[in-house]
C-alpha cells in the first residue's frame, strides 16, 4: 500500500454545481480505498463542496492547492474557482440567470483543471457531469466536455471507450441516427480508432502488445458480403492496414459473439462500429461500475457514466459507483507517470 | 421427479447426416436428466444414429415408434426415415450427389416430425442443424427451417427467438444489412412482433402476463427525435397500440440499458430490431446454452444455437451443451400439453 503522499494527485472538476456531480465526488473520496489510491484535487467552487458536504453531516476541511506546499494531512486539496454570484442550491428550480451561472463556472473548473495536469501538477483528470444545456446558456461553443478536451490538448482526435474490469469498448461513431452510421464509416474512421485505441491502450494503460477486436458492422460481419457489404470493404482494409503497422487487432469479427471473447479475456478491448452495439453488451456487464476514458487526449481522463441527474440532486441519494470506480482507474493509470507532488516537490 | 412414461414425447429431427446433429442429439439424450424430463423420439435415418452410437461406445437399442404402443424401458424411439442410397460418413468430403441425399433426408425427417407434432404423437419438435446449401442442392425452395415450418404450419408468421435461463430476446428483422434495417421496419412490423411474442409467452411458456420491452432502433432510443426519427415514429405507435389491447409492452427503451433491465427480471423478453442488438447481450450471457425459439408456430419447436459444424462433424469433439437446452426447454414447454403418448392410449 502506497502511503498517502506517493499516491498520484488527481484533479477532480466539481461539474454542474446543480446536479449530483460534488455529492458523488464527495461520497467516492471519502471511501478509504479512494484515499489510500490517490490525493483527490478538487477544482471547482470551494462553497459548493462545503454546502454539500455539510448535507451529508461531513466537517470537510479544504486545503487551498499551492504548488509544491505539502498538504495537511485531514484535509482535502482544492483548486477554488470563486464564483461571484450566488449558486443554485441543487435540486431548486433553476432561473435562465443560474443556468448560465451554471455553466461558466463548470467550464472555468474544467480549463483550470486541464491546466494544472497539463502543468504536471496532476496525474490525471476526473470529470463530474456537466450540463450541456448550461454550456450553451453561457454562450460556450463546445458542445460537451470531450470536444472541449479535444480542442484544448490542441485539437486532436479523440474516442469515447467505456471500461471495465471485464470489458473495454471503443466507439467510432456516437450519438447519431442507426441509419446513419453505414454511410459515417469509413477506412479511415476505423483505421483511427485503430491507432487511437493501439496508443492509449499501450501508454495509458500500460499494456505491451493490447489485443484488439474489431465487431463487424453486420450480422455475422457480412457473412461474406450476403448480408452487407461495409464489412469487407471498409473494415477489413483498415485491420489489415494495421496489423501490417505489427497492431495486434482481428477483425472485423461477428458483433454477437466478440464481446463473449472479450469477456473471457481474449481481447483487451472491442472497437465497435455503433453507440449501442459496443453499450448493450458493456452495461449489461458494467451497469453501475463502468468508465468513461476519452482515448487520444496527451494525458488520463476518465469520468462516471452518467448525467447531472437533477431530479435526484440535492437528496443525498446519487450512487458514486461510477465515480468511484472513474477515480480509481485513473488514479491506476497515473500510478506510473510523474507529478511534481509525487516526486515530493 | 416425473416417472419416465410421464415424461412428454419430444421429436427430434436428425438434421443434416453429415453434421454434428445426430452426434449432439445421442450426447444430449445419453445424459440422465434429459431422459428424466422427457422421452426423446428420434425422426431420421437409423442407420446414421447406430453408426454415431458406435463411433462413440454406445451400444444404442432404437425401436421403431408405433403409436401407442409401449416402449421397452432400455430402448429409444426411432421414427425411421428409409434411405435408399448410402449417407455419406460425417467428416468425410461430400460430393453434390451426397449434398444432394443428405438435403434430401434431412428435409424428409422434418416434415415427418412436424407430422408427428401436428398429429399430436409428440408434444413438442426440436430440429438438429441442417445444411441450407444441401437443401438447395436437394431443389428444396424453403431456404431453412423456419421458412418450412411457418409454411408447413399453414403459412403463419413467425419470429425467432433467443431464450436463456437469464435472458429472452425476440427479433423483428434477421440476417439482413444493417443499413437496410431502418427502411424494414414498420409499425406493422413492430406489432406483429408484440403480438406473436406476447401469445407465445403466454400460450407456450406460460407467463400469466408476459412483460414485454422493446429495444429502440438510435441511440437513447432517439433522445426524442435528436438521434433520429425511427423511435417516435415507427417503434412508439406499435407499443402505444398494443398497451391499448391490454399487453403489458413499454418501450421504446435505450438498448444500452434495456437488457441490463430483463436481465435483473423486470421483462420476460425484450423485442429488438435488428440480429446484432439482440444477440450480442443475449450471447454474453448465455453463449452456449441459449436455445432458438420460432415463435407464431402452432407447436412448440426448439433447437440448439449452432449449425452443422462439418468442420468438426465425425470426431466425437461437438458441444451438446445447447442441443441439451434445447430439449429441456421443449420438455418444458411441453410439460402442460397433452399427447397421446402421455395419455398412456
Amino acid at each position: 500500500m502506497p502511503d498517502r503522499t506517493q499516491a498520484p494527485v488527481i484533479a477532480i472538476t466539481m461539474g454542474d454545481p446543480a446536479g449530483i456531480g460534488p455529492e458523488v465526488i464527495l461520497k467516492a473520496i471519502r471511501q478509504a480505498r479512494v484515499r489510500r489510491a490517490l490525493q483527490p484535487l478538487l477544482v471547482g467552487v470551494a462553497d459548493v463542496f462545503h454546502d454539500c458536504a455539510r448535507r451529508s453531516g461531513w466537517r470537510l476541511r479544504l486545503q487551498e492547492y499551492e504548488a509544491g506546499k505539502p498538504r495537511d494531512a485531514d484535509a482535502v486539496w482544492i483548486y477554488d474557482i470563486p464564483s461571484a454570484a450566488q449558486l443554485p442550491r441543487p435540486g431548486t428550480p433553476l432561473t435562465p440567470a443560474a443556468r448560465k451561472r451554471c455553466g461558466e463556472v463548470s467550464w472555468r473548473a474544467l480549463v483550470a483543471a486541464v491546466d494544472l495536469v497539463q502543468r504536471g501538477e496532476a496525474a490525471a483528470l476526473v470529470t463530474a457531469p456537466i450540463a450541456k444545456a448550461h454550456w450553451a446558456a453561457a454562450g460556450l461553443k463546445a458542445p460537451g466536455h470531450t470536444e472541449l478536451l479535444a480542442h484544448l490538448a490542441g485539437d486532436v482526435a479523440v474516442r469515447m471507450m467505456m471500461a471495465g474490469r471485464r470489458l473495454r469498448v471503443v466507439l467510432m461513431t456516437t450519438h447519431v441516427p442507426l441509419a446513419k452510421v453505414p454511410r459515417l464509416l469509413t477506412t479511415q474512421l476505423v483505421d483511427e480508432t485503430i491507432r487511437i485505441a493501439h496508443r492509449a491502450l499501450h501508454e495509458q494503460f500500460h499494456l505491451d502488445s493490447p489485443r484488439l477486436a474489431v465487431a463487424g458492422l453486420n450480422p455475422h460481419a457480412g457473412e461474406g458480403g450476403l448480408f452487407g457489404r461495409e464489412d469487407q470493404e471498409i473494415l477489413l482494409p483498415a485491420v489489415t492496414r494495421a496489423r501490417r503497422r505489427g497492431i495486434d487487432v482481428t477483425g472485423p469479427l461477428p458483433a454477437d459473439t466478440v464481446f463473449f471473447h472479450a469477456y473471457r479475456g481474449m481481447y483487451d478491448a472491442v472497437l465497435c462500429p455503433y453507440h449501442d452495439q459496443a453499450l448493450a453488451p458493456f452495461k449489461l456487464v458494467h451497469f453501475s461500475d463502468g468508465v468513461n476514458v476519452t482515448l487520444g487526449l496527451p494525458f488520463v481522463r476518465t469520468s462516471p457514466d452518467h448525467g447531472t441527474a437533477f431530479d435526484i440532486a440535492g437528496q443525498n441519494r446519487a450512487d458514486a459507483s461510477s465515480m468511484t470506480a472513474a477515480l480509481l482507474l485513473a488514479a491506476e493509470l497515473a500510478r506510473h507517470q510523474k507529478t511534481r507532488n509525487r516526486q515530493g516537490k
